[in-house]
């Protein structure tokens, strides 16, 4: 399966031309746009379509309207370039993040904060009426089962629904290759205690979440960093070369839009970095949670899907699109799944039955495919707002990702600014956000913010970045 | 607080009288008791007093009434003896019974079969309708906190309710002690991936709940057995002698109804055995799960109220007595605190938010307690007639315990009875039992085997012990 990425929408190539001509100087600060009408006859779009067009770049805070005049280059207008990706030495390393990530994780998952921090869709964009009147359904009607324990790889037909809806068809992932986990994490450290004992290495991308890190740390693994650019992702050539420097015992990838940096590893890089993997006989533990949040285009192809020999364990959830608090999601652990099963039943026997039963009704009502189309696109337009605003108030040289799906921006701040010491400052201000240098054990990384997008805007989310960006100012020494 | 034992029915001490007359001689099979009215003078207890335990004694099949002559001690009766404590090997061993432990399992799951085998409270004990009502409010009143993430040590309002209600007051844990987990098994698996790395060796009691095995196996560690004798549990003795012989890195205990064995661990020993953990620094898992389904008397007193440097993790969960398929369960992890939430956040994050949320209210309404008596006198109910029965159709030399508390009874088969070969078998007839070799990383439970009391009588019960009694004489040799 490619996943060369498309337009999928006519008015999205008219954006992109106005984008181009921004960028390349033809148009500058302050200028006018070619009228609507002009627009039309160049592209040989309609009307209604170049009108979308420019709706989009005005919600983007890259043109205005003034009446009567037509539309204008923002004279505030900077179009933030991407941050640069940074080098990542591999030298297996003991992680020692925990105090860090536990100071800032306790102030992000305060829900008075603004909610720039935790990875969570907002509350009005869940699907709570629709699961609350399944679950009191299933309650009523099989009140045995859901009072009962489940088996230990879980309800059978959510995991028919799992494979039928859920998976990359290419994957190719039957009901009983699935072990159903209390989220993705719990199948991540399934895998991990599946493969590992302390004191291996695993080879991990840098930045990436900062919960693995505090995993390899419980476990007693060393890290061996390979850089994750905020585009591209993860370049097999670093993977080959700590690979032959390295003994690894397992591998832990966020392919399609990591977190923190958003980045989409190439099908073409995918394939590579999984016959460097084979090459060795090093598992690969992929993390899969943000794939079906793909604004545009296909859906990108997992690693899973290009694996012939069951060496890929794929771990997801219902967490960053459904359910975060039921704790439902699945691990399909590939040639490890005797070994996964085990891990699973001495970790806490079985997932819950309620959450489990209900899960499987809500996919089998087809209400998933719903559910995703209105967050996917919820997201898009809120990160689009975000990183207008951002151009706006926010120091000169800050630098940002553009996603093609997830959850978070990823922002390079400019100059001495360092984000642990905004983040405390955020903090005092009631805003959530979390700092780059817990996703890593580089260098290199103290200017980086993660800034999550729930799917909502509201005026308090705008003035949250505004004060943020005057925040990021001050420590940048420049104004906005 | 003491755990001395005491009768607490005025009928209980004519049923001891009678019992005593039988087994010192003084009655034999077939002679009549004396009269209601000739016991009533001589106890100078009420005659319905006296009258129910008389019929406490017909319905554990010790005696029967003929029309119109009075109580005879029946010529089938035979009391049947508690089992044999067996020594064990203390020698530091890696665990490998997860083979026979997964056939077991597989076959004691299928509920088609007679419940013998799963300890779970039978369906029609559970207080389903509430906590579906309950349930169904909480997601209705409060949807926005069920469907989000919950902290990582849990539900606040279910942690005081825990504190309050499900713990032993003597050990005053605050709310803040605990942390939610789901169900006791995940309580045990964070302590020892907290407190213990791979080749360490951690003491436990043998015969022990073969999911301990099983997590003592995929951790990499060594099992240092002390005998559990099926009355009085664990001898400080041998404690002493085994920390002597090795370094030790945890010790897990079930003092208050062990399963399999059903023994109580005097609240002398345990003191004793606390002191000479303490001596050498060893963390106690304690597993407390059927502590609150002690039949009579006072709650047995539990390690963690003895402990007084907070070295007792106590694992505790409502799987046994409320709601099996539901995972929520506590861990009270004393002076390693912070550790066990690092592996609690990196295990799952939380736990499932409904579930929890449910939880708390269901104790607050004080339907937990309700829901302890009910369980309580009907589990007492089945195991008094289970063992009637057993002592009228398994064969001659079978012993089986007397259990204060708990779910399960442990029967010593006679000769060269082989449970295993009997677990076949009576799958084969539709029922599931558990057989003593899974138990135990030692030879000499070959003969043993573990009948769980889910709480209900019924004639498919009555008749699944029948036959299992005929292929255990089949077994056995003898006729039953």
């Amino acid at each position: 399966m490619q996943s060369t990425w498309q337009e999928p929408f006519l008015y999205q190539s008219v954006e992109r031309q106005i984008m181009e001509m921004i960028e390349g100087g033809t148009l500058e600060k302050g200028d006018r746009l070619p009228s609507l009408r002009a627009m039309r006859v160049r592209t040989g779009l309609s009307l209604s379509t170049v009108n979308q067009a420019y709706m989009e770049l005005e919600s983007k805070g890259v043109i205005e309207s003034r009446p009567r005049s037509g539309f204008f280059v923002r004279r505030s207008f900077r179009r933030l370039e991407a941050p640069l990706p940074r080098p990542a030495n591999p030298t297996p390393r003991a992680v020692n993040r925990s105090q860090l990530i536990q100071t800032v994780l306790e102030a992000v998952g305060n829900p008075s904060l603004a909610p720039l921090g935790v990875i969570c869709p907002t509350e009005e964009l869940l699907p709570t009426k629709a699961l609350t009147r399944i679950l009191n359904r299933v309650m009523r009607e099989h009140p045995t089962r859901a009072m009962s324990y489940e088996t230990i790889p879980g309800n059978e037909e959510l995991r028919r629904q799992i494979s039928f809806r859920c998976t990359d068809p290419e994957a190719a992932i039957k009901p009983d290759d699935l072990i159903i986990t209390a989220g993705a994490m719990e199948g991540l450290s399934i895998c991990l205690r599946a493969l590992t004992r302390p004191g291996d290495n695993v080879l991990i991308q840098t930045p990436t979440y900062y919960c693995f890190l505090q995993l390899l740390e419980n476990l007693g693994l060393r890290a061996v960093e390979v850089p994750s650019g905020p585009e591209t992702g993860v370049d097999p050539a670093d993977v080959a070369s700590a690979l032959e420097k390295y003994e690894v015992k397992a591998c832990i990838m966020c392919p399609n839009f990591n977190n923190p940096d958003g980045s989409l590893t190439p099908t073409r890089a995918k394939r590579e970095i999984l016959r460097l993997l084979e090459q060795r006989d090093v598992p690969l533990v992929e993390d899969d949670v943000y794939t079906d949040l793909h604004f545009t285009g296909p859906r990108p192809c997992s690693y899973k899907a290009l694996d012939n020999k069951g060496m890929v364990m794929l771990c997801c959830s219902f967490s960053k699109s459904v359910c975060p608090g039921w704790r439902v999601g699945w691990l399909a652990p590939g040639r490890f799944h005797d070994r996964a099963l085990e891990v699973k039943a001495t970790t806490n026997v079985c997932t819950a039955s309620p959450n489990q039963m209900a899960m499987a009704e809500f996919l089998a009502a087809g209400l998933y495919e719903r559910q995703l189309k209105r967050l996917r696109s919820a997201v898009e337009k809120q990160m689009r707002l975000m990183r207008g605003l951002l151009g706006q108030c926010f120091p000169a040289g800050t630098r940002v990702t553009e996603p093609r799906g997830g959850a978070v921006l990823w922002v390079d701040l400019p100059g001495q600014a360092d984000a642990v010491e905004l983040f405390y400052r955020a903090k005092e201000h009631g805003i959530g956000v979390v700092p780059g240098p817990i996703f890593t054990m580089q260098e290199g990384f103290d200017n980086c913010l993660r800034l999550s997008c729930g799917g909502v805007w509201s005026e308090s989310l705008e003035q949250a970045l505004r004060t943020l960006g005057s925040l990021a100012s001050e420590l940048a020494g420049t104004d906005a």
